[in-house]
């Protein structure tokens, strides 16, 4: 039984950064969260993917120990996802989509999951994740993610769905657009009225922001001073934020804090590299050492 | 004699923001750097205006202890600047600037201020700002603020103020400007190389960021819910910080730190009113109880 279940996509992406560029590699909203997340709980992958999906990826895949039984494999191809960043390295500028198999994804739970404590809806169609919740009974957790496409295109949809999130993960803009009020303080405010009891604000560069019933607690970002590929930076923190929550026995503010923290520090290592490069390789150790340095990077001490 | 000496501008300033408009209020990056030091220490404004200045504004600066020996008055008319600010409220657009008796200033320090410990050159013409530090004799701490406008117009000579400069006080876009670098950490350390052993960067709603020779320090700004003009807030972050830093014994990390989340809070009062209409009433238990609120909107435990 896993502790948190991720619906989302899994991807080839093809990136061009000012520092290079890479092809076909590995990528997707919830093969980033997925992995993340692995570092601190079991996680099931509920996606599909197409006939060209690499069994190498697979591999990968489950010696992070996740669970792949909901992974569908379809007769198509793989979603495809092309960018290109420029000097800021803050937003891509996307080249070409190709859902592909992922255009007809109809995300089915296994029964064996159904009494998951944590989800993570992706970023996704708000019907679909509607209709993920309804495949399982009564989770501890539900966190959601979605974006300006959804906001748009289909806003009543995404209320119906909101009603049902516990937390959700937007950034600065989804948060404005979402709400329809420019000041951020007010826009949590509205957005929490809609459902989630705690927000969580995605600013890139600038860090991440938490409004919940208890209060507002802000992060910076990692100051790195090599950005690689941001690609993956967000799902890779909520996989992060998602993970450290469910390893924990709370759920409190002061849980939430510190699983902001993990995250933003899961994020930071995601950058350093293409695709899922640098978390192959990274220990547990090192993101340990990397929250003690969020503590030196933002103590001050008391008047 | 004052702790802190500040050159800079003295104007008159007429805004347009969402929530309303002001004309002919009393601003400058002097006026706010000297008020908001004001809470701290003794302060002595150097700077000129002309015949047009209301007595009451000159009333109201030496109400807050504010030394206006080295203020000259000029018979032309009085700094003019106006501005307009959309709902992102990060940034002004200039609608009018009249520089007026500004045009013409030369700074002269007073005879009895030149073993000043503390200077704040404000955002003028570097061959200026040298002018002031040639006026005076081995200042503890020099502390600089500058723009775009000088890092394009006059380069050379700003190089060869900031090789005098200990404290540098800019915006991030500045800082990448300024070094050439995208990268922030790199860019932060290409200006440390310019003289400045401490850089401050201003980021406006995302906060600030100060790289010293120990290292980093982030702090977020105050989420206000209402951000009513943000005018003068960098001025006054400047005044908090340096004020602060001039009324205590220390120079060293945490002093720095503290500095920062006393100028953050500072800066968030500004924001509050019009011009400087919030801290004519503000008062130090304010002050420090948003002190507190910053180390509630940063604490987190470790693991």
């Amino acid at each position: 039984m896993p502790e948190i279940l991720v619906v989302g996509s899994v991807a080839y992406d093809s990136v061009k950064t000012p520092f290079g560029t890479a092809r076909e590699i590995l990528g997707g909203s919830a093969t980033y969260f997925s992995v993340a997340a692995s570092f601190f709980t079991r996680v099931s992958l509920v996606a599909c993917v197409g006939h060209d999906f690499r069994s190498e990826d697979l591999l990968f895949l489950e010696s992070r120990g996740i669970d792949l039984a909901g992974l569908e494999h379809h007769s198509g191809e793989t979603f495809r996802w092309s960018g290109e960043y420029g000097q800021d390295m803050n937003t891509a500028q996307t080249l070409e989509t190709h859902l592909n198999v992922f255009a007809d994804f109809r995300p089915t739970i296994p029964e064996a999951y159904r009494e998951v404590d944590f989800i993570f809806l992706g970023n996704i169609d708000p019907t679909l994740q509607r209709s993920v919740l309804s495949q399982v009974n009564r989770p501890k957790l539900v966190a959601c993610d979605t974006m300006n496409f959804w906001i748009d295109g289909k806003p009543k949809e995404l209320r119906e769905t909101l009603r049902n999130v516990h937390v959700l993960l937007i950034n600065d803009a989804e948060t404005r657009e979402l709400s329809g009020e420019w000041n951020l303080v007010k826009a949590a405010r509205a957005v929490r009225e809609m459902g989630p009891r705690t927000l969580v604000v995605k600013k890139g560069e600038h860090g991440v922001m938490i409004f919940t019933g208890e209060g507002t607690f802000a992060a910076p970002a990692f100051p790195l001073e090599n950005v690689f590929d941001p690609t993956g930076a967000g799902d890779t923190f909520a996989g992060g934020f998602l993970g450290y929550l469910a390893s924990t026995s709370e759920q409190g503010d002061a849980a939430l804090r510190r699983a902001i923290v993990m995250g933003s520090a899961l994020a930071s290592f995601c950058c350093e590299a293409f695709s899922l490069d640098r978390l192959l390789t990274l220990t547990r150790p090192e993101i340990e050492e990397r929250y003690r340095q969020f503590q030196d990077l933002t103590r001050f001490e008391s008047l």
